[in-house]
């Protein structure tokens, strides 16, 4: 049986993350039940979104213009950078709303694994706008996995140089609402590390 | 914040079966990050889905044709017809390759709660197609479910009266590799009740 439409637009949709073929089946179907309130509107957005939204040169955010709306936006303080493995991390620390500062997207994390070094993440473009900017704090962002680490380090030794420029980490201990009965003890031998006193 | 495209391609993809704001947002940025790999085949698909699959007049197939590629098999037997729910159960049989004969898809079952009467589903069809067609097995395979079962009743009662035509029933019972201890007790006397002599 040659492959027809169908066929093709189930291969298509599980290219997507977590989606194998028996939801890809179903949401092909349901994209085909129901033309004008799902297929239509998925495929104008996306059609939309391919043509509109762009990588922001500055950042690497993804927004309908670029420089994107947190770079442009001028209340924002400029001298002080959260640097982040990917797009992801910057919204979710956005719908935080806790940050007044910038963000630096990597796109990425050295993984010698993957084959990604310094020149496939932004890390050229992270230190000129240190420079060039005059940042006065960097917020390393990265994730607490190893590659995270590596990274992390990686910024550090490339911008302790830059003179002004403070360094910073999020810190790691035991999430609110966690319980030591659950946690790894990783987390924990950090969090025991990193005690304060009260 | 004005909404911008990425907020309408999250949106729209929330739409879909399943998948909440957060693998909507994961499948956004998933195709962002990968345009041509993942973004551009998607919206081809859906684009050339959405202009070449029609419902297929006979039966309710899917196809880029219609009749469908089924319906216009000169070497399936068209005097046996199977009644099915959706599509999905179609292409599920098909993929199983033990049936031979036509396929007649009701687009739903019968059910007062959702408002779903004999005329929203293709019966009128199907009745007339059995007369035109001079089918003598009409297979009713709806769901074992109560709407599917009530839909069976109603097929049964409208079509009882049609000379030569024999109606028929997928067997219940025990599914293959299924395991006494873990099936519930409808099934059990389902199976108990259709017991057979060896």
């Amino acid at each position: 049986m040659k492959k027809n439409s169908i066929d093709n637009l189930i291969n298509a949709i599980t290219k997507l993350p977590a989606i194998g073929k028996k939801s890809a089946t179903r949401i092909a179907l349901n994209m085909l039940g129901d033309r004008h309130g799902i297929m239509l509107p998925i495929l104008k957005a996306i059609d939309e979104a391919n043509k509109n939204i762009k990588e922001c040169d500055i950042c690497g955010n993804y927004d309908d213009t670029s420089p994107c709306h947190i770079c442009c936006n001028e209340t924002r303080d400029k001298k002080l950078i959260t640097v982040i493995e990917g797009v992801s991390d910057l919204w979710v620390m956005e719908s935080g709303g806790f940050f007044y500062g910038k963000y630096h997207v990597l796109g990425g994390v050295l993984s010698a694994i993957d084959g990604i070094g310094p020149e496939e993440l932004r890390l050229d473009k992270l230190r000129q706008r240190i420079i060039d900017e005059g940042v006065v704090e960097l917020i390393i962002a990265t994730n607490a996995t190893m590659e995270g680490e590596t990274t992390a380090h990686y910024i550090i030794s490339n911008c302790t140089d830059i003179e002004g420029l403070n360094i910073t980490r999020l810190a790691t201990g035991i999430p609110i609402g966690g319980e030591i009965e659950y946690l790894d003890e990783g987390t924990l031998a950090t969090a025991y590390n990193s005690r304060r006193r009260v």
